[in-house]
């Protein structure tokens, strides 16, 4: 375990953290909030501080990143932001406990969109911008950011986009994993700035375009509305609608499209299965809410809206799903498990791990009836080696083991059965709301501060998907010798 | 595929089936039942009519069976007993409607325990005779009785055990399959007989003992009281409790006791995790419910008795855990799922398949860690094959599918999360009562027709371990060459 290496990251981590503050404290600034002001530079200044200092400390001429080293990074960035990221909400007195800021953080860069405010409404122009913002950085990863912005990364970074992006495989677009991270990036901001142009020119003032765009692009979910973008014209919500299945879909394929190979976008299976699955729900879905609603348009618009927020893991809503029949709620918790593509912003299991995962069911079938015949999966058009496959098996186990954990974990809350297990499933795929209590129209401030921190570690367990935590917190990792 | 060799069978099983009914006509002379007497005798008189006609029209020189007619006779064997074993319920007019009834008869056959029953006190001792029998039948597996019996079976009746034993994988303990079944029946039949008597030395009288051995035996769990088991004394409450966990474990430790291997058991990894994980359940349970007990001796008598139930699927109760704590519900819960050892009468996932999905798990940190490390999994002090490892995780995957498309299926009932949750948990994993509605106290009497056809289907597919019964379903099985 190559530490020094590990403790300098989290050092540039904290000098990081302390540049993005820089952007709400402009809000601050723009909207006159000086105590808010207060608490983006005072946090700031702190993190420059101890960010510089530890990364000077730690300064060695063995960059060299390993397996071990990119989990443990990765690991500790992610904790780093949380708790750095939580301090401005606390100084400003508008979350008071320091839990319930941490878990507000740690579901902002989780993407995951879960609240503890009572009155959303009622908080400030520039804490609620840095709270969207969050989903913004943690969408992309806050690795992938720094890789595309620091220099002097060696080669093995390949390691730390594998501990952070979503999915069963990680691949490079181009042969440095530098300049992956820049045509991610960038393929971002093109998708975002355009989503703010378009809500900006229906009902929305730019203030609110940016914010509900950052919730959008990182699939999160928070908005500045008790009712969410109920209250916002059908133009705007069909515009979030598009843009969050959009951000669902794995950037690889919008980097092919800019390269001009339409042909293997149009082949790729795992899009498909996406969109398949999107629409089946949606005609299920509508055809199950429509005595609730005025007319098929309406019925159609209200089960596609929720079903893309679902899908994607956003948690966006134009009306309160508790409600709705138990069937399309069941439809729903299934889609909060399978989440959208690698390779995109959501969180959930990803689709190509469950079309893995049945296609692992046909080859077992197979392999029942033909005990001596051999047969492999095919994926997007190659076969799919051995080991991506076990790991994609071995994947789904351990999500269903720590799904249980986490519930039982819960327990012990008043809030019944469909409450606590919906509130796992929404933190644990990084979607936000769930049903009952935690329903849209609910939230997450009556649990106690252990369920809080239980979330919180249910919430990065799923955006990091489970393993690099778990090595990074194991002390065997830290062994000094290998 | 060989569809007479299929068909054949299917005839001798339905005249198996005749058989096994004639022992509670025997009891229905005892207790003076004519009503119910004449119903298992005409059912027994079709079931060998059409039996005899069927393997008679089928008869074939070709006995060869490979996997696809193991799966298929299998499959087709426990559909036969359903549909025959349901007649007399109907007939007797004790269970009107016939598809109550063939729930109730799936339940007894699949050892799952759930009924429909809104009176259980009010049937007579005949039908409740034939009702825990079921559960003693269904237990040790009806084509592995019938392997048992019938002489003129080939060696290739080791893909019937396949297909009906539970758990990973099957071994023989002696060369030839019949073999193995007969001495499997013998110690089944051993135990139930020691079970019997220390029963009758308590406060039940025979029948009671009999009855309640044969739930017990199967891990099954109907009961002849509305309160189950919990109106007998602590005595009986132990025994059964006892026997309970005896009947989950492997059935070929059993057989190395009988041939004095001792130390092979002792070093039996799936033994030592059973009563591990049944000790560590007790211990919490016993705290977490102890402010609603008379002290620390009732907590643990209570806490021990539930536990064995959940976990080796069978179902009796002495208190009506429903109204437990949700963290002692949390823990039956996944306790459900675990099941007992594979090669018991118990359902679930099975003890082997969760040990297996941990190491894996293990596996799959150190293969992160380490990308070029080759690992193998050991079970048992073996190293096991790959192929029954890919098996391990792609059935989980299965089995966590098919409990979400049976709580879809069911999803418009009115019961609520918990209630329908409970209901395809405690169906498919063979187990009988759940919460809420179908708690301990409760039943499945007030579903619709159609969620009895799910719950039905749902305990075949949990007491077949799934794949049999897909594959006897798709119509390619069927299909005449190949």
């Amino acid at each position: 375990m190559n530490r020094k290496m590990v403790f300098y990251m989290f050092g540039r981590i904290g000098q990081i953290a302390a540049l993005l503050l820089l952007l709400p404290a402009v809000v601050a600034i723009i909207y006159g909030e000086y105590k808010q002001l207060w608490a983006f530079l005072i946090t700031a200044a702190g993190a420059v501080a101890a960010g510089t200092a530890i990364s000077l400390l730690c300064r060695t001429k063995n960059k060299v990143i390993y397996a071990k080293e990119g989990f443990a990074i990765v690991s500790l960035a992610w904790i780093c932001m949380s708790v750095v990221g939580a301090m401005p909400f606390t100084l400003s007195g508008e979350i008071p406990s320091y839990i319930d800021a941490i878990f507000e953080t740690v579901s902002g860069f989780t993407t995951t969109g879960a609240s503890i405010l009572r009155d959303v409404e009622a908080m400030s122009y520039s804490m609620l911008f840095w709270r969207s913002f969050t989903h913004w950085i943690g969408g992309m990863g806050v690795l992938v950011f720094v890789m595309a912005i620091v220099s002097n990364m060696t080669d093995r970074s390949i390691h730390l986009m594998r501990a952070e992006m979503p999915g069963p495989t990680v691949g490079k677009l181009v042969p440095r994993g530098r300049d992956t991270a820049k045509i991610l990036y960038l393929i971002y901001i093109v998708m975002t700035v355009v989503q703010i142009i378009m809500l900006w020119v229906g009902d929305m003032n730019l203030y609110e375009s940016i914010v509900h765009t950052f919730g959008t692009a990182g699939t999160g979910g928070f908005g500045i509305k008790a009712d969410s973008i109920g209250g916002y014209s059908s133009y705007s919500q069909m515009v979030i609608a598009v843009f969050m299945l959009l951000f669902g879909v794995n950037f690889n394929l919008f980097y092919l499209v800019i390269i001009g190979r339409f042909r293997s976008v149009l082949k790729s299976t795992e899009l498909w299965t996406y969109l398949g699955i999107v629409a089946v729900a949606v005609v299920f879905i509508t055809v199950n809410i429509l005595p609730l609603c005025g007319g098929v348009g309406d019925a159609f618009r209200q089960a596609f809206f929720q079903t893309s927020s679902i899908m994607t893991t956003t948690g966006y809503s134009t009306v309160n799903f508790d409600l709705w029949p138990s069937f399309s709620k069941g439809i729903l918790m299934l889609l909060m498990c399978f989440g959208a593509c690698a390779g995109s912003t959501a969180g959930g299991l990803k689709i190509s791990r469950v079309v893995i995962l049945f296609k692992l069911f046909l080859g077992e079938i197979r392999r029942m009836l033909h005990p001596r015949s051999v047969s492999s999966v095919k994926f997007e058009g190659k076969a799919v080696d051995k080991q991506t496959l076990d790991s994609v098996a071995v994947y789904f186990a351990v999500y269903v083991f720590c799904i249980i954990a986490a519930f039982l974990a819960i327990s012990f809350e008043p809030f019944g059965f469909e409450t606590n297990f919906s509130a796992v499933l929404a933190t644990f795929n990084n979607i936000g709301p769930g049903f009952g209590a935690v329903g849209p129209f609910g939230g997450f401030a009556d649990y106690s501060g252990f369920s809080k921190i239980i979330f919180s570690l249910a919430m990065l367990l799923g955006r990091l998907e489970i393993f690099p935590l778990i090595i990074a917190l194991s002390p065997s990792t830290w062994r000094k010798n290998r």
